[in-house]
């Protein structure tokens, strides 16, 4: 069997633990991960089929099917379905077969549209969210996954150093999000996410849209980017001056975010709990007066899905294990003038956490103007 | 009023209209649609809470608050959730107010995980689908809206002309695909989806992934390419020879689906339904013998989203309205050998259609080789 194949295994035996009947996945990174494909479909339905006992089948558009046939988990049931007839009679027979009143595990991501019609078609069926149980077997990466995750951060670290020198006066947001692209498809990549540039006042927005603003010296930069290697995720994000930041409290907030990202990485370890690792940073943001504006959780999972579980939040108390890839990315954002933002990607050891990316510069690095 | 603040009256009365206590909408084009703005969140809740009667509230990521502020909407009922405390409590006040037995539309794109928490909170609420309400709305394009569709049309239609001149032996399909974004960015714009390039027997995949095959002369090649003017989008499909094509049936099949492709265009006017469009396409293809080898819709809707209602297809029996564009786009595949599609964007006038683009060339274009 090759490892698509005892994924499938692994995921029916789960649900039998579970004592569910079945699970819908859509076309996202979880059909990836069992399966090696993915197909997001948009309006159209996608879908692997799961039953607990028997065959797993793709329902999928009949413009998909020689795809879904070519999959590495070479499953024998794809059944596809055509623009005329529709995706709800096929699954009414074959996700009928798993009982009139199942308990059904649905993909997270599956369109809601897609999720009330199965509802209707089943109205005595107990859907439920099958992230938990997809989790249990994507949370600890094994070592072939562990070295595709090392190669995609080593090359997300080489094109922010390839970038950084690049920087111009006058350069857009944008334009720098295409160098962005330009040095990872150099590298035989692509990226992960959407680069997230953000100059001057817009590095106060956690999820800016990277736009048309221009580079002018004394801007503080934010650079959040991503790649990928064999299906696997990088990101990072790394926070510059463009000249010495005309703000004068850049240098102080990047120590302090400094010091918060450490203080969480020194912490993580197996059987500590993500709510701790995401207090740690928060405490010393908190202690110099910043916690009102560290405005997100201090890390996400990472793995296939740039953001999948666990949160490294408060609420977190399933404690870390072995193998757990996640961000710890602490940030501060004063609106309207500037933002601090250090992201790295660790895994965890045996006895700690082990970075995946180059360390942050732990002072704020100044580069030149450059014209 | 703002277009954004008449929408968002419009969608209240049709709320009170259908008898439904309010809708929720995700951070897709249903909200930009009704706010100017949107963010997709990934795996964070972004919604837009419409109640029959009273006020709309934003619930946001807390590092969203700033922008769901600055909407040209002007909604003044703006609340951030924070990964900590998280999303629900928020919801279940605001939602809660809305009835305990409420009727509530939901984004068909909601993700089900968020949909599903919402069911576990109101086990009371009857949720359905938005779409149908939300089409209402949307299907019929403004003079502003056509406006903007037709510039992006006519963009892609230099973007492809841009394009066809720069092919050479031994381009991948991503080089294409890298080519038409560059040609879509110096015009000010960005793609409305990734651009589809397909080379050979790649041709034959209607939804093959864009990859690493080099252009070679005998190649039937299909474009399928869309950018943005104003938020709208653009979708064209074309396809060429480059050199006189190695399979002798790829001229005959051009022409039958070119034929197909106007008695579509020829057939459409107000009050025919979407099914006698595509009717006239694929009646026309299975006469030649291909029927089972045409494997989608004739078309789709398209305005803010590039797939919108409504479906060109059997089963789309609500007659056309002066206003709607949808796209008009048969093909044929034959696996292993090559495929041909060819699509325009149209819009239904008073008295048939109106093509945005260009018009397809009447018979196989074939360019010449160049290295």
């Amino acid at each position: 069997m090759n490892s698509y194949e005892v994924r499938l295994v692994r995921v029916q035996s789960e649900l039998a633990i579970d004592g569910v009947d079945g699970m819908i996945l859509a076309g996202t990174d979880q059909m990836r991960y069992l399966t090696g494909w993915q197909e997001c479909g948009h309006e159209r339905f996608v879908g692997l089929l799961i039953p607990a006992v028997g065959d797993p089948a793709f329902l999928v558009p009949a413009m998909n099917v020689a795809q879904a046939r070519e999959t590495p988990a070479g499953m024998e049931s794809v059944i596809g379905w055509d623009d005329a007839t529709g995706w709800r009679e096929a699954a009414r027979t074959i996700v009928g077969a798993w009982g009139s009143a199942a308990r059904i595990l649905v993909d997270d991501e599956m369109r809601s549209g897609h999720l009330l019609a199965l509802q209707e078609m089943f109205p005595e069926t107990r859907f439920r969210a099958a992230s938990g149980l997809m989790r249990r077997l994507r949370e600890i990466k094994d070592a072939a996954e562990l070295e595709a995750m090392r190669r995609a951060a080593q090359m997300i670290d080489e094109v922010f150093e390839a970038v950084a020198i690049q920087l111009y006066t006058g350069a857009t947001e944008l334009e720098v999000a295409e160098m962005v692209v330009g040095e990872i498809r150099v590298r035989g990549s692509r990226p992960s996410f959407s680069p997230l540039i953000c100059f001057g006042p817009n590095s106060a927005l956690p999820h800016h849209h990277t736009g048309d603003r221009r580079l002018a010296p004394g801007d503080v930069v934010i650079i959040d980017i991503g790649c990928v290697a064999d299906g696997y995720a990088s990101d990072i994000t790394r926070t510059v001056g463009y000249c010495e930041p005309s703000d004068p409290d850049a240098r102080a907030l990047y120590d302090l975010v400094f010091r918060a990202h450490h203080a969480a990485r020194d912490l993580a370890r197996p059987e500590v709990t993500p709510e701790a690792v995401d207090a740690a940073a928060r405490n010393l943001i908190a202690a110099a007066g910043y916690g009102e504006r560290f405005l997100h959780r201090t890390g996400h999972g990472i793995g296939l899905s740039v953001h999948e579980p666990p949160d490294i939040v408060k609420g977190g108390t399933a404690p870390l294990k072995p193998g757990t890839c996640f961000s710890i990315e602490p940030g501060v954002y004063l609106p309207g003038r500037f933002g601090v933002r250090i992201e790295n990607i660790v895994t965890v050891t045996c006895d700690g956490v082990a970075s995946l990316n180059a360390e942050p510069d732990p002072e704020l690095r100044v580069l030149p103007a450059r014209t």
